[in-house]
């Protein structure tokens, strides 16, 4: 079924500071399906929706569903089912990390879990995953499943192995960046198969869009673990330096043990902390005085670049446009 | 594709004290379909999934699966994995109901959180979602997963609504029916359908199996609730009145208050305890003294006879007579 009603917005959440040149009104579409979704829930469970949902995420997992697919055909409802799907999905990892991390702020506003607990927020995670997995098999979405099955499983994987590297600062770059694959780019790449598989790209193009998302889901996570050493706290709405504090080793960390110079004083630092603040006041020192935050940024910027490379080969659309402009506005994103 | 690979076994978990007269090939089969599909788990995942499958479940879910599309077609690989897939979805829900209730003790062995803490567990559970998701929709068992979406879908809801009633002992026969039939019966009933889906059973039988898990499944959750106030604590393999601890109103407490005789009383106690273990301790001996223990099994066993009615409207077969063996068996289960 082919669908003509997109109504106006105006962007991406993340974007909100930048002057408004994107034309998106895909963005209220989605939302719309989202709600949707979502609308036989009742009682709690519709509370803690409507309370993510009012969070208003940058919505990036199905905008990219959503692209990736319109390059290849026009708007069905199939391939919206597989960008809500993707969101929902998210949205039910996003409250289980919350739940995992004890976090009590989740963009800008208290948590699920703090607000409702943790038994809530468990079971709201649950509830969205099955909601997710409901759209798309009552729209016998198989293939888009078999990518989204694909992500979680990752996702997991990663969040467990990150939870078994806490403070192993011996952690290497290969290590890091496996771990990054599994909790953040896959997923990325997987929206972006998801959303051309739903379009009936072929398979060429199916791995150009997930290669995509692969570089794409680097940079975004790198990205994401340098704002939590110079994020300003008002616009991330959470406070900095949690990864360092529950002993999430990431890329500046990396890099400053691996620094010719100031290398040596980070592992003394490490070798006699008597606190885990005391720990982190030190290293997040380091970390700005030796110009990691710098390389790390370097890295970033060559995923992106390879993400822009794999779109040169796909048709050109307004939407392989929209793919390249959101891949230069991560660089630029604050939160 | 059919499958002859049988291979004899004993029994069921919870028969292991009876008589073994049940003749369960079909178990090892299951065994050995669950190991196989976690197989390719590695790391701390890998423990966790062998510790819960070494804990031996009694594996309803998927011999109800099994047994009930056996009625209708012989063993393919769609039925084997469509039962799997309902025992992974089992585990992943156990696991989160231990997250959530907190337990340290789960058939005899620690529980997941117990040994490798929260963090861990919710995530080992949403892997097993992932798992079961995966099996399904790369054997495009679409049919089959819309039934585990829909149970899935309820248990969280029926967990929300139970916990949203905590303590609240004004709660109605109606609505502890509807908790249960979400929490329990409506997965044990779709795990009937999705089998005999998967065998191709027309809409009458599937309306008719999934008229006997749901019965099933009422009687199910009844026990459960009457063994937690009388069961034995070394063949349950945890503690008595965790429900009423924790502040689920179930099927004998209701009935207590309803009770001409001992209600006033039980009200009495509600209204003047000064903490739970004393509220727990006064009730319970009410609970005996009342006789509402009998009343409950009456109830499940109104249950029994109602599944078993189904039954006899179904083709015959050692299969049929294998769903009505588990029904009158569940009546004699101690854990």
């Amino acid at each position: 079924m082919l669908l003509n009603n997109f109504q106006q917005d105006t962007g991406l959440g993340f974007l909100e500071q930048e002057p408004k040149t994107v034309d998106l009104p895909e963005l209220e579409f989605l939302e719309r399906g989202i709600w949707e979704a979502l609308s036989d829930s009742e009682g709690p469970v519709r509370e803690m929706c409507s309370h993510i949902l009012n969070g208003r995420g940058k919505r990036i997992r199905p905008l990219l569903v959503l692209h990736s697919g319109l390059i290849f055909s026009g708007l069905t409802s199939e391939l919206r089912n597989a960008a809500v799907a993707a969101e929902l999905i998210h949205m039910a990892s996003l409250v289980h990390d919350d739940v995992i991390d004890n976090s009590s702020i989740r963009r800008h506003k208290p948590s699920v879990n703090s607000l409702w607990d943790n038994t809530y927020a468990v079971l709201c995670g649950d509830y969205l995953f099955a909601k997710a997995f409901s759209l798309m098999s009552s729209n016998t979405l198989t293939g888009c499943m078999n990518y989204m099955v694909e992500a979680i499983g990752n996702m997991c994987r990663g969040e467990i192995e990150q939870a078994n590297n806490r403070f192993n600062f011996d952690l290497g770059l290969d290590a890091y960046y496996d771990c990054i694959a599994k909790k953040t780019a896959i997923f990325l790449a997987c929206c972006c198969k998801s959303g051309a598989h739903a379009s009936g790209a072929d398979e060429l193009y199916l791995k150009l869009v997930g290669e995509y998302g692969l570089n794409l889901g680097f940079a975004f996570q790198i990205i994401d673990d340098i704002l939590d050493f110079s994020g300003r706290v008002e616009v991330m709405g959470k406070t900095r330096y949690n990864d360092l504090r529950q002993g999430n080793i990431t890329l500046p960390v990396i890099l400053l043990l691996n620094h010719d110079r100031h290398g040596p004083r980070a592992r003394d630092i490490i070798k006699r902390h008597t606190s885990v603040e005391q720990l982190v006041d030190h290293l997040v020192n380091l970390v700005h005085k030796s110009g990691v935050m710098d390389k790390a940024f370097d890295v970033a910027r060559t995923y992106i670049t390879k993400a822009k490379q794999c779109l040169s080969l796909l048709p050109g659309s307004r939407h392989t446009d929209f793919l390249r402009n959101l891949a230069d506005k991560l660089l630029l994103r604050t939160s």
